[in-house]
């Protein structure tokens, strides 16, 4: 859907995504520490919540491809007339969200049965980020010069999200990957809403798409997007961490112990893996 | 050779191969897992079955090079007439095939002897995928656009295929990666057909090759070859998983607590490979 | 800051910092190697380093925006005016300058909390560097071909360093990247100088800047840099290297013990890391 | 030198190093293997070794500059006449050879401090062969196509050499990244030569360097290349396993032992590396 609305629809979905992240990261790794406290409860837990969360995927890809299709100007699920392809844009949106539902099947997968690689999620995510990417690379043909960097920018944090998420699949649970996915999906979010205002402006004139020091200051606005995506992870870790803080001020000190940097042993585990660079 | 025929015989190769890989994969998992109850018997026999793979990739390989050496319209195997190279497009076919051939060299040699480091044969396998893509890309010049096209996106699974078995000489039998190698060769298999159906259709008329509407479909119709894969990847998996369970149902339980999620197992070996990241 | 001015204040701020890297890591490798025989004073003198650069970082990020915002010629703040973006190239270089002021206060916050996850600190410092890259890359819009160059050579030490800081995240300490990232900051500053000299001449005729010879002497003379680079932190390593040895000298033997290669465990615990591809 | 010796120079040398590699290589990892028996007097031989190889490197460079400089048109080390640029060309390759040589420095320092990281040698080795590709990447401006292709061809194995060289510092000693360093050196070697007999051919008539087939036949002939060099190095790891077989016969069977591929224990270490996924 070329409109704003086309736009406001995934834009609201990686940013709620993004935002459920930079909450569910940081409260996992909390609590994970602090389980020699608390027992075998809280994997069980959490393991609920990824259930959700891919649950809740499946249900925005559905209602993805169902907006995509049954608007008013959309296809109606006719691929094909006699002379010519209907609306192959909305078919290439809907394709986008399929594979955003298999993401979602993946997580329901990976969280249900113990026969599953755990990693069958990041691998479902990183896919359909890259789909997501390939579908967009050869969308632009042909449109106004500012239109296309929009999107061109949007590519940096879709294949940036689908590296990072990749990397996931070998090192899982690592904190940074993890901050980099939450912002990078936040950005995500916020640029589709970028985009809508920028192309389908809702008051005030539109914006001339062949002006270069528009192109500039666009470019410069993406980080300014990230900064603030940066800022939104960084204040959702620290409420995390002060809520966290002042459950276990009245469960005792055993979790504040497992939250404090171990220095010694640090440095000594790093060994274990590095030891052939460490040592020389 | 330039026509239907010529992309049925490899595509035939990736789709068998793709389709075997997601079958010998899980049985190799699941089988592995239940080894402490089974004793040494298994490890011999999927050597065996890596050395046939090996012998059978050799002979499709041969299969491959004298079917483009000695087709009427190819070269006999001349390479310079007096005055213009021969049939350079079979040479560069047939030069494809031959890598594959190595790659299958590699596998024997790397099943058969202990003196050979193991993750060869993944090498030999990333190296022939590697040139195979390397030379579609320098073979493309002068085709019209859909052509190309069809082509270039066959070089994200080639391409897609090589770095993925590249990471498996280091990370050796990760689950995921042999999903992702599997998946893509169903879809570098399947995606051969395709390609002969839209440039030499068999009924029907000729495909207008300089529409731009047509190759936004050919772009879309690449992904959803690509679900297609992953749909039959995960539903070779389930039947491999479906029959393994009830052969280990008539052998007793040992195997299927090999194959239970061991949850607190899992969350200290984790440490030990990211202590650095996890324990700040 | 489109003159000499604007070209040597990023590079004395690389060159400082690349410096003294160059000096701080060695120190901290041969320190961290004594640690057995002198307790845990020193990580502490060593947290309160990362504090103070960290500190420093955010420092030099204000006084560079507030350079590029309020010089006589720049925008003062002023983004837009009624009918036009005001000085977009000076609010692009703030920009770049706030995402090291924010790689500064990651730095600050990994050093200072044991709840933030200690590698965040080179994620921060990648980001930066990316950004930087990211913005000069849409910078180079319609200049003349000697000024693209040069800036497009800087951006092979701008990624190359947001990548090896990147590796540095998953792999901290790792001595080799600390080479690579005090030489590429080394690097960065001393071409920002050679830009300047080349694009605004102190004194002496100006370029010809579409001379195809000055863009190869150009090309040459960024590998003598880096050449340079690698000597300048050749030296400062071997002088840490002096000085901490005259110091050991006096403390005893300990330290040096730690100094040696230790061989045989070198061989086991490579052999811990890469078992499968050591022992095929 | 743009001649016929001017690339027979370097394409020897490299040819000259990646045989040595292939026959050093499986000599060291079978020595390694063997050394329960045989005690620590090997280190000692390996590391004397590295330092004589260190030391060709840094003659040859020397080589390779002074040839360079002062061949009859060369630019005897002038670099500036008052009105131009001298052989910017013959400048250039002696750059590349300059890095060869820090290269060499870094193997001599590496294998003969203790203090040195231990990877520095592939650092140093690695950045040689980046600076050779970027150097190649902008020297070829202006050029007939067949001369820019085959540079750019010879690029894939300056690049893949490099990335690879690169990994080495994390992977050191990784069995597969050797095979792959050895191929890819003695690919450069023999494609040097190649691009001599292509662009200055010794006897019989020029090549025509605007016609496609001699370019699509040149892309084939790099593939040729690269499986001879493959197959050169089978046969260096054959003979030197044949060998230290025979020497290990009359040396009794300890290291026999050694070599053989110790299945239950892989899997064990494999497991240590991979376990999150593994056990998933």
């Amino acid at each position: 859907m070329a409109n704003f609305k086309g736009h406001a629809l995934p834009g609201s979905f990686f940013l709620l995504f993004g935002l459920w992240w930079s909450v569910k990261f940081p409260l996992r790794r909390y609590w994970r520490r602090g389980r020699p406290a608390q027992g075998d409860r809280l994997p069980q837990f959490f393991n609920r919540i990824d259930l959700v969360e891919g649950g809740l995927k499946i249900f925005f890809a559905f209602v993805g491809i169902m907006a995509e299709q049954f608007v008013p100007d959309g296809p109606h699920a006719h691929l094909y007339t006699t002379d010519a392809w209907v609306k192959l844009m909305n078919w290439q949106h809907s394709t986008m969200y399929l594979f955003y539902g298999i993401s979602g099947v993946a997580d329901v997968l990976s969280a249900s049965s113990p026969a599953i690689p755990l990693s069958l999620d990041r691998l479902g995510l990183s896919l359909a980020l890259f789909v997501e990417g390939f579908l967009f690379y050869f969308h632009l043909h042909g449109r106004p010069p500012l239109d296309i960097h929009v999107h061109s920018l949007l590519l940096v944090a879709v294949f940036g999200g689908a590296a990072s998420t990749f990397l996931e699949v070998f090192l899982r649970d690592q904190p940074v990957l993890e901050v980099l996915r939450s912002s990078l999906a936040i950005l995500q979010g916020s640029w589709f809403y970028q985009i809508g205002f920028v192309l389908y402006p809702l008051s005030g004139p539109k914006w001339d798409e062949t002006q270069h020091d528009n192109m500039m200051f666009i470019t410069m606005c993406y980080c300014w997007h990230y900064a603030t995506a940066l800022l939104l992870v960084g204040v959702n870790y620290s409420l995390v961490y002060a809520c966290v803080r002042r459950c276990a001020g009245r469960q005792g000190r055993d979790m504040e112990i497992g939250l404090r940097k171990t220095c010694s042993s640090d440095s000594s585990s790093q060994k274990a893996l590095l030891q052939d660079s460490d040592e020389d």
